[in-house]
Parts: structure tokens; sequence; C-alpha cells
């Protein structure tokens, strides 16, 4: 049974890069946090393009060490001049209110308003993001050119918020292929109108949801998240404990539209197969690319890698969060993702599952000596000049090293070779009966599943 | 029992340089291919060096997924102008037909006929040399200089060639030692007028062969291969399948007069005590050096590292083929290859079999705190200098390492002492009853060969 | 039980460096070698530092292969002019008279007399440091200038020295800790006027040994050595064969006080917890730092690392012995070493020793996603800056790695961070119930000690 030439083609979807940033643009204006209707409104979004299943988790649920926290809901926020003119307006940017303030109505010395005013002092014309989900307090954010105008003694201050009993909202999909073990990918979904940080990856999750959809077949099955960032995260995985023994790659998806070239983090275990397949698939991208090894902070997949969950994810992103200056401001905004940047990250994403899904192990019919590939129409009839031969090579390593040990990854390893051309080499020998592949893949995954919920 | 200091002795054969410059003139006039006359009478003047059996194996014998193709002989090739006169000549230079050429006699268009040429444009006055084994077809190689000369409207051709069921010829010398494992040492016997590619090769093999003779006691059996490359060594692996086992360690020799320091390249297992012994040898040698990692293409190490044979076998060269613009070209002949050069590889080869030879274990018998070496004359009684002391250093390594888990070129890699060194050191240190040798090592070959023997 | 926290605290000691220039000025003046009262009086000076015994052992005793020597003093030595005034002077430097020299008095021509008269012509104010142990001679060390001035054809000459059947003095400190595991710390004490050579490492250990006898507790149990070189080492291990299965750690002190950086040398087996302890220490110290391979010359750790002994005995010093020109000169002398550079040696000892005592490990008892730091004041509350977070980092490894596999060290190697700030960590987290050590330590030195002697 072949499952390599059903998974799902690559560059089958050519207006991605538009309709990677058009969904973004959608997304963009709406006031979104770890709990309340912005995370519903957003996920409503991509159900249009997705089988995205809307979990709701009461307030005060227990997961782990953590409890669900209460809703926050925001409708209007302002500061005004004593005779009505609104100074600071949440209508105008989401930013502008720290994110799970409590409700305020009242007057205020300026004085007294400037201990809840934040600014970018370093970048006047920035608007900062903060938040604090778990220390009852309000603010306002504000670029530091606004600050300077705020020379009345007295403010009318409104925050127009609930937090409330409720519930925490995610999104999840998921995509059964023909092994049950299953392919994680996950983003967060908790920023407000900030870009790079949460909407690049929540775009392009949604786009390769919808190219995995329409795969007919898929070797892996495969789950989308769409988290609210660490409290998301840990409430999936508190309330799924029984899914994790089937996660045998996971990537969480973030940063993906801003500069800079692509840059790969390990997991925690760093030489799993999900960071050998990244590392392969980055050393042979045109453009930068970076391999960072796995630290314990970063976005959620410090939840996937905590010890007790060491699950084998990595986070793929371009210039890692708080590495560029436009970070957790209103600068990270449409203009700062390109639609181009955000193609180039998709398409890295593709080819690390495409390697994921392909990677098989083969091992050769004919292993004592080289077979004779000239009369299968492999190879050069008429030998004897110094030319190149970079595809007879990679079928040399190929058939060099399937005795059954090495999968293609392995192979593309050690030969310096693209997954592709390996791949092909592979199909190209299977078909003239030159190899075999070892494992179907699948019938082992079932039984290593099998075995392991067995245990535990 | 000794055997180390049985070994042939380095160095004893002075003219070695000239010797092997002179047995690579008398077969350079010789037009070699995979099998005919050419074949024979190259070995047969090999004969007079070493005691080596010609072995002749039927057209048509199937050699795992190869074929031993029908035997190609040739007497006489031209191109005349049709008044008699010849353009391309044979017995000007062997390269002139393309090897395996089909017999022909008739007269052909100048526009057909150029169908039929070879040339090397970039360099006008080198020919070429093209094969075609396994394509029924005729050509010729010529200068691009004789190509623009040809102008005439029509051409008298001729190969008089034979294409007939015969037998693929090669030569094996094989030298019992006291242990029943071999040496295994390769070189390719198929290129016709070419010094570099097969000359030179040949002649290091065939000094090599010359000098293991004449040694009193070898450790290992050797086993010298002078087969035609590729469908040569097939053929001895396939009709040979009983000895794989007893081969530990080998050496491919090709393209060892030309330009260029010393390149060893490792075999498929990467780390085989003949790859660690190469690189040893090859670190501590005088002039460049480089150690390249295994690549599944090269010479007859493609097939002895074949993943169901998978032989400790490396290839040894100077600047390697294809990498040098001589590379298969009429430029690669007497003048391209210099006797001091061809010593400089036969001296490596040879020091590299010295490791082998004598990289034996050793355990102190004074383990317990440094033996007091001044009282047995190995050590400055006068200390307090800071003054060298590089022998006593080796006397403190070898000692030290000498716990019956390292080998002599174990020592030599953490010390960074050349080998020689290393062992002299352990055969003072024997002779003062300081050291004894854990196994002999002939006793460990016997045990290990039986038992694989047994199992398979 | 908790251990940790009752360690010797460093810095305690803030006179440190005086108080080891002060011992160094004390120590300069007595003559010692391996034998004699030099080192019986030098080892009385420090019992008023430290619990010292004195141990005598008889000449003639085999230690393995060497034999306690007979035992050498000198009262004085001289060369006089005929007409009795002093022209070399025992009693100016010790350094003038071969150590071990035999007794001689007569008269000498001043060619004979030349024949036993040694200096450094490179550098004519220095007097070299010579000995003669093993060999029976007598000579005189000088200036290359004073040699110049001895022009009378005869002279006078006299060593008034004994070379008798007697003993070997060395000096042990046994401080028994909580575990019966041992930390081994070893000097040579049988250098004459010599201070980088010998008395920075006498210091040096004997103010560690004060500091670690004012512990009110300590994890390990140490023992220190003051022994003279090579022979002193051989006799303590060949006479306390019982005792090296308990040693797990260990330092040889010497060269503390010269110039440059902090040199740490492996022990031969590398990568021991020793090994690694110096080498994180040294990679966070301030200034200049090398780690090395082990070698087996040096000092004393060629007899703890010799091949049946191979304990994990790593060797610090400055500037290495023999890579100086000072080295076994005159030169080497109070000025040469600076009580500043022997107080950062003094440091970075403690240093080492508080990681080898605080190395323990931690399981998280929250090990599913990470715990919430914020409500146990161990996170910034008000979170989405930008802004440096090196303290929470830390306890994010801490969390993260504390899985049972990982010890402090590992978890300081892996993160890139200070050992004290991953320890810091780890017992605040611990404090707040978030960790639990796996192993007292302590308890498993007991049993794995007892399993050790029980098969020997």
């Amino acid at each position: 049974m072949s499952v390599v030439e059903s998974a799902p083609s690559l560059r089958a979807d050519a207006n991605v890069a538009a309709e990677l940033h058009r969904l973004m643009s959608d997304l963009y204006p709406i006031c979104r946090s770890i709990t309340g209707n912005g995370v519903r409104e957003t996920l409503h979004r991509i159900q249009q393009i997705l089988p995205l299943s809307i979990r709701e988790v009461p307030t005060g649920t227990r997961v782990f060490d953590w409890t669900v926290p209460r809703e926050w809901n925001v409708r209007d926020a302002w500061v005004k001049t004593l005779d009505g003119q609104r100074v600071i307006d949440f209508l105008e940017s989401n930013l502008h209110v720290v994110s799970y303030s409590i409700p305020v109505r009242r007057r205020a010395a300026l004085s007294e308003l400037k201990g809840h005013l934040h600014t970018l002092p370093e970048h006047p014309t920035w608007i900062p993001y903060k938040t604090s989900y778990y220390a009852e307090t309000w603010g306002f954010c504000i670029t530091a050119d606004r600050l300077r105008t705020l020379t009345d003694p007295e403010y009318e201050v409104c925050i127009d918020s609930t937090l409330e009993d409720g519930h925490l909202t995610y999104g999840e999909c998921y995509l059964p292929g023909e092994s049950p073990e299953e392919v994680l990918l996950s983003c967060h979904i908790c920023h407000p109108s900030l870009c790079n940080d949460n909407l690049s990856g929540i775009s392009v999750a949604a786009l390769l949801g919808r190219w995995l959809t329409s795969a007919s077949r898929r070797r892996f099955s495969y789950r989308l998240l769409f988290v609210p960032g660490t409290i998301g995260s840990i409430t999936w995985l508190a309330t799924n404990q029984d899914k994790l023994s089937a996660i045998r790659h996971g990537l969480v998806l973030s940063g993906l539209g801003g500069p800079g070239g692509l840059v790969y983090k390990r997991s925690r275990q760093g030489v799993a197969t999900v960071d050998r397949a990244a590392a392969h698939v980055l050393k042979h991208w045109s453009g930068d690319s970076d391999i960072r090894e796995f630290v314990p902070y970063g976005y959620d997949e410090r939840q996937y890698c905590s010890p007790g969950i060491n699950l084998a994810v990595g986070c793929l992103s371009r210039t890692p969060y708080g590495e560029y200056p436009e970070y957790h401001t209103s600068a990270d905004d449409l203009s700062f993702v390109t639609p181009e940047r955000l193609e180039d990250s998709y398409r890295a994403c593709q080819s690390i599952l495409d390697v994921l899904e392909h990677d098989v192990t083969y091992e050769s019919l004919n292993p004592m000596c080289e077979p004779q590939l000239g009369r299968r129409g492999l190879y050069n009839a008429m030998g004897g000049a110094a030319e190149s031969r970079s595809r007879e090579i990679v079928l040399l390593w190929v058939l060099n090293l399937s005795d059954g040990c090495h999968s293609l990854l392995d192979i593309a390893e050690r030969s310096r070779q693209p997954f592709d051309s390996v791949r092909s080499a592979a199909l190209a020998l299977e078909q003239r009966g030159l190899l075999r592949r070892v494992h179907s893949g699948i019938a082992d995954d079932i039984e290593r599943l099998e075995r392991t919920r067995g245990n535990s």
C-alpha cells in the first residue's frame, strides 16, 4: 500500500500569499484576549476555512496547576477631558486598554491617571501592548507623544469592561489520517490588533489546515489547535491527556510574516524527527535561516515541552518574539507583515510536513553490489566523460543506504541532498523493482500506540 | 609469539620511485578495456613481479545483477581520406577509438561521421577517452584541432574490432599470513593509455605486493585484485562470497601519481580501523592531505561498500578522479605522473599497512602508579630542568593507556603522537617487562572468523 | 534532610589574600626535598592551621614499583677560595645545592668543580633548581654571572649533608562529612625556596582545609594530602589502597600564584563530575581561563590517574609548570606570586568544591505544564513587555529540566547559566513546594561504596 504519492501536493494553492494576508486583515480589528468574545469571533471566521470545533471551558476549571480565569470583555474605554473630548479612545485602537483591565468609571487627577498610563518613550509614536491577567488593575497604553499632550489637571476615565465567570474558548480541528498517530499544529489567538505576533500564525495554520483537509489521503492524522497562549495550551493538555501519546510530531506557529529569515527552535528532545525534518528543510531553503536549541520560554512549546509532557514539538517563526522592536507594539500592524513572507513561511511548513509524511524506509532488493542502472534507463549509457551526474548520485545514495536501517530523511541528511530529490530517486527505484518499503509506517504506528496505551 | 617485529621493513626498496614509473611506461602502450587481450597482456607483465593467478570468467556468467559481457578486441581502426591518407589512426593513440566500438568498415559522409566523433573543445589538443560498454555503437575520439581539419565531403571508416563471446579476465594474488583474516588491495585495469587513472594504481599495487611477498612473516593475509572497474569487482565478489567474511581491512588504489596531496576516502562504515589508520597516517604525513567522507560513487569501493557487502574498504588517491582537467584525456600521460609522487603514495600505503599489522593491545604490568623508569634506563636521572622530554612523553602515554582497552592506534590518536613512536615506546617497555600483549591478535582473528562462518 | 544550605559559605574569609601570602613567606626559607627535616618543619607550620597528621614511612618500604629512598638532610654547603672566602653559600639560598647531593669536603680544581656547577646562561642572574634523587652525585647551582667570577685554579668544597636510612614524611588531614565518599585535595611539598611551584599549592590547600574544617556540615568527606611529589603520592596510594574506592572527586593544586589565567587539566576519565564542575566554574570565571585535556605528565595527577588507579582527579593551576621561564629557578620567589592571584585561585577552588557539594538532582512536583509562578511571587504579574527576565529564565530552566534525570550541574551546563543562579532558583522553587530532591545524595553514596567494597 502506497501512502506517499497520495499526500497533498504542494503549491496547489497559488493565491495563498494574498489569502494569508486577507485573512489577517479580516481578523486585525477584533479585540482578542485570553478569553472573551474576540476569541469567539476569531474562531468563527476560521470556521469559514476549516471544519473547526469551538470548545468552551468554564471559569474555575482546574487545569494542572492553573485555573481557568474569569472571562473578560470590553465594549468601550476612553479618557475624556472634562469638557467631553476623547483623548484616549479604545475604538481607535484596541491596544489602548490594558488587557483584563477591571471596569472603572470616574474622574481622576492627572497625577493618579499617569500611574495607569503606559508608553514607549524610545518609540514615541507607538502604542505599547500590556496585559494584566492575574493582577486586578486597570490601565491605558498610549503613545509617548500623546502623553505629552495630557496637561489638564483632571480627566474622566472609563473602562466599560466585564470580568465575570464565563468560559475560556479555543478552536480544534482534527483531521484523521491513515495512521492514528498525529501531527500537532498549534498557534495562539489571544492578542488584539497585533499582526506578526498571533495573526500570522493563525493565518498560516488555518490555510495549512485547509490544504491538509483537501488531501485525498494523509499518512498522519492532524490536530490543529487555535488556543489562547499559555492558559489555552495548558487547558487543552489538561483536558486531553489521553490523546498525548498519539502525538508524534508537532509545530507551534508564530511570527511568520515579519522580517528576517526562517527560525526553527528545536523541541526539548532536540533530535526528534520533527527537529531533523525542520533543520533539513531550512538548510536547503532559499534565504537565511537559523536553527536554535530549545529554551524553556517562548510560545506554547513551553507547555508541550514541559518535563511531564515532553512532546516532540518545535516552534517555527521568522525573527523570534522580542528580537524586533515592533514586538508587542502598535507597529506590529498590517504593513509589518508581507504576503510574500507569509507565503514563504507557509511553504516551509508544507515542506516540513511533506518530509514527515514521506519519511519511510526502504531496503534494496539488490544489496550485493550496485544493480545495473544502465539497462533500466537510469544511467548514462555512454560513460567516460567527467560530466555532472547529480541525478545519478542521488540514485546511488538511495541504493547504497537503503539497507532497511536508513529512512529517506537519514539518507537526505547523510548525502546532503534535498529530501525531494531523495524521495524522487526512491520512487523511481521502487517503480523499477530495485527497492521495497520495509514498513508501511502505518501498521507500526498503530502497534506502537496500542503498546503505549496498554502500558499507561 | 611476537609478530610485530617480523613485518616487512619499510624503505627496503630504495629504487621504488623509478621502478614504479618504469612499470607504468611498460604498460602504457597496451590497449586495455574491461575485457580482451590488453588486460591479459597487462596481467602477464605483472606476473613478472608477483605470483599472480589470471582468472577467466566466461561471457554470459551471471554476477549478481550483472552479466559478464562479450569480449572486445580491436586490431586497428582509422579514418582515411578517399585517397587513402589516415587522418585518424588507432595505431597513433589507442584513445582514438571508443572502447567497445562495434566493427565498422565503409564510406561515410562527413556529416554522418561527425555524429561519431568526440572532442574536447575546451582543450583542443587533447583526445578524450570514451567508452560504450552497454550500448552497441562505434565512435572515434580526436582532438578538436584535428576535427577542424576534416573538411572532405566523404571518408573511409574502419574499426577492425571483434565483440564476441569470450571471457572477462582479472588477476588475483593471495599471500597467506599468520592470521586467516585478510587485507584486500584492489585496483582497476580497464583503461587504455591513461596513466594516473589506472596505471598508477596498478604499479603501486604490484610493487606493494612484491614488498609483502618478500616479508618473512605477515600478521594478516593479503589479497591483491587487479580487476576491470565495476564489472570486475562485481565478478570477483559474486564468485567469492565465501571469502568476504575474512576481509577485515581494504584499500582501493587509484590516481596515485598525479598532482596534489594524498586523499583518503573513508569506507561506508566510516570509522573502521582502516579508516582510522589511514587518517592517522595522513595526519602525520609531510605535505597536504585530505580525509573525505564516503560517497557511493568513485572506483570499486562502490561495490565493496554496497549495502549487502559493506566491507571496511576505503580508497587512497591523490587529487581524486574528475577533479583535474587531464582526467579521462590523452593529457593523463607518462609526463602527468611523476616518480616522486608515485613513491610518496607507495610509502603512504606501506605506512597504513604497517599500522594495521602492528595495531596490537598491551596491558601494563605496573598499572598502580607509574613504574620507575629511571632505574630501567628509560628516564633522565637528573631531573628538575624544564627540558624537552618528547621521548619520555610517549613512554608515559603508552604506560598510561595500556590498560588492555586501548590499542596502539587508540594511543596514537589520543596522544597525537605518530604511530611509529608509540610502537617503538611499546616495544621498549615490553622488552623491559613493563608491558605485555593482551592478544596475539591472530588467535582472536581465527576465532572470530570461525564464529562468523559458523553463523552464516 | 537538607545538606545544601549547611555547606561552608564562600567569602567568609576576607583576609585570605594576605594570609595565603604570609603562609608562603613563612615557608619560603625552609630547605625542603622529598624527605628530611625541611618537610617536617613545613608540616609543623601547617599544623597551626589544620588538624594535620604527620606520617613517617621508613626508608626501604616497597611502594608499588618504587622504594622509599634514604632520608636526605643538609646543614651547610659552600665553595670557598683557598683563603676562606665563601663564593657559593647554601645559607644565602638553598637552591645553591643540588637536592640529594651526597656529602663532600675537599679541595677541587676549578676544572673539576665546573663539572658540578649548574647555571642558566639565558638568565645570568637566576639560580637554577636541580635534583638528583636517584643518582648519587653532588653539585651546586649558581647564577651564570657568579660562574664568570670563579677564576682561581682551586677551591675548597663542602656539602655537609647526610643521606641515610630514615623516613619519608607527609601530612594528611581527614575531615569526615555526611557522606563517606571523599574529595581528595593534594599538593606537593618537596621543593626548597620555590614559591609558585609548591608553596602556592601548599598555602591554598592549607587555607581551603581551614575553611572546610570551619563548616558546620559537609556533604562529602575531605582528605588533604601534603606529599612529596611522585614518591609521596605513590607512597600514600600504595599504603592506602583500601581507601581508594571512597574517592569520588579530586584536585591536585599547584602553580596557583603565578601569572596567567586559571588552567584546569582534566582527569584521565575526562568527563568526570570534577572535570565538568571545574570546566563550568572556569567558563563563568572572570578573567582568562583554559581547560586542557589529560596528559600523563605533570604533577601527582600522573599517579592518581595511572591506569590501575584511575581516580577522577584533575589539576588546577595558573600558567602550568614549564610554560613560564621562572619555573624551577630562583626567580620563582615571593615577588613572583601575588596575594591577588593566590586569592583568585583559592576562590576558584571554593567554587569548584561548592558545585560538587551542591550538585543534587530535583524533580518537579508540577511536571505537567509550567506551574503558575505568578501567584507564588516568582513571576512578573504585569506581562507583555519585552523586558529582560533573566531570573525568570533560570527558574524556567530548573523547572523544565528537573525531571529526576538532570542534576543542577547538568542544568547549569545546558542552560549556560552559572551554577549559583541555578542553585538559587532550585532553592526558591523547593521552598515553594515546586521541587523535591530525588536523592539526598548521601544514602546513595553509602550504598554505592558498600557495593564497591563488597565486590573487591
